[in-house]
């Protein structure tokens, strides 16, 4: 159950090293686990809209392990280790080709639109079941 | 030998979720970092333009505690608890007054703008030692 | 009435052209113009939870006219030339000293939350009518 | 000679509004106008490391028509409407189906990475011209 996808570096995510900027790897480990969760069925927008429920990251783990440049393609890879009452852990891979580029673990909790902690509704959690390795 | 910045939080900082967006915490961050090594003389633009080295960062762990959001005034600290040959450890914190929004330890190297592992040079080295807290 | 507000470049604003991204001047402007309403009592986040009104930018012409580069230290300038029943027209000018970097005019209009135009609640009115060159 | 191109709307495009942020747009308009002119044949860096030189925009006019959400798929059309010895005129517009979201119009020039004005190197200039209307 590893979900991949591809992307592209532009101008926009670089800088002045000539180099991907280091915050912007979560930009992109974030549209990782977005299309992951999108292809199970989770639409994050009508989350907030009709349950006033949003993920929010409790905790990252990032290793950068090499640069990436201008017009590199790179893949992410997401993979769900583990989904609790209110909390799914995230192992998250960025490569271009075989170099591994960045390695992260990501804590992704619930919260209401007012801030306060969620458990994950059952509509929701049913969806997300489908990323775990023992749903393969 | 904490530094300390504040920041307020714009409209740009923010996601749909009504917060600061996760990985502008990473900006927030490295703007505490780049006022701590430039009050000690030590000149990003310089060193990549004189030098051919920038800093990149290595690793970070990241805890997100507290949502921020739009129009808060918050506090960056930054320390410095290691320097080695080619390595920086700094924990850093963000607060919004008693509150801690963000806990972080984030690992800097040196890299030439080729790509390659460098070392500290002893100038740069020598204004970095200011940071630790054995310089009070 | 020209509100200004001083910034510095930091990493994140640059690009691999070692120069600020030019995306990223429209989150300065921004700071300018969300600074410039706050001081006369505006409050972005109140409008959006308690009205259900939010800024929106209509149209933005922007000249780049020298390029800004890090830890430069920048003056945004914001002006409000008109403010008609739904529309504002912002002036804006970013400078490094005595050099301008960027001109813009902006046209900000209200929009509610569902998408949909909406014209300046009076509240609001009154306290925007402070930033005309009549009101000094 | 209309260039499209596809992407998606994520998390970090969106703002405490519900909907892209104004800036993003540019960031999107720079993948479009970076992918088309790839697709002619021109490494932008390749341009930067070899010849010293990167394209800057030097003006942009940008009418935002609708609002875009997450997980909105956008289509970027670039056009060359114009190649001169050192600045092309590129329109574009970004759409969700059928409606106009953004319509633009950029002027890119070259400049030295040390920040004065360059012309278009013939090399270059070849393989832009293959933009142009007149190309078909």
């Amino acid at each position: 159950m590893t979900h991949r996808m591809s992307l592209r570096v532009y101008y926009e995510d670089t800088d002045m090293a000539g180099i991907v900027y280091y915050a912007n790897y979560l930009r992109f480990l974030e549209r990782g686990r977005s299309d992951a969760v999108r292809e199970v069925g989770c639409d994050q927008l009508d989350m907030r809209d009709r349950l006033g429920i949003v993920f929010v990251v409790r905790r990252v783990e990032i290793d950068y392990k090499a640069p990436a440049r201008m017009d590199d393609v790179l893949t992410v890879e997401t993979e769900t280790s583990k989904l609790g009452g209110a909390t799914m852990i995230m192992p998250q891979r960025v490569w271009r080709g075989e170099t591994l580029i960045v390695a992260a673990e990501v804590r992704v909790a619930m919260m209401t639109l007012a801030g306060r902690p969620a458990r994950l509704p059952a509509e929701i959690r049913q969806k997300l079941e489908q990323l775990l390795p023992s749903a393969a």
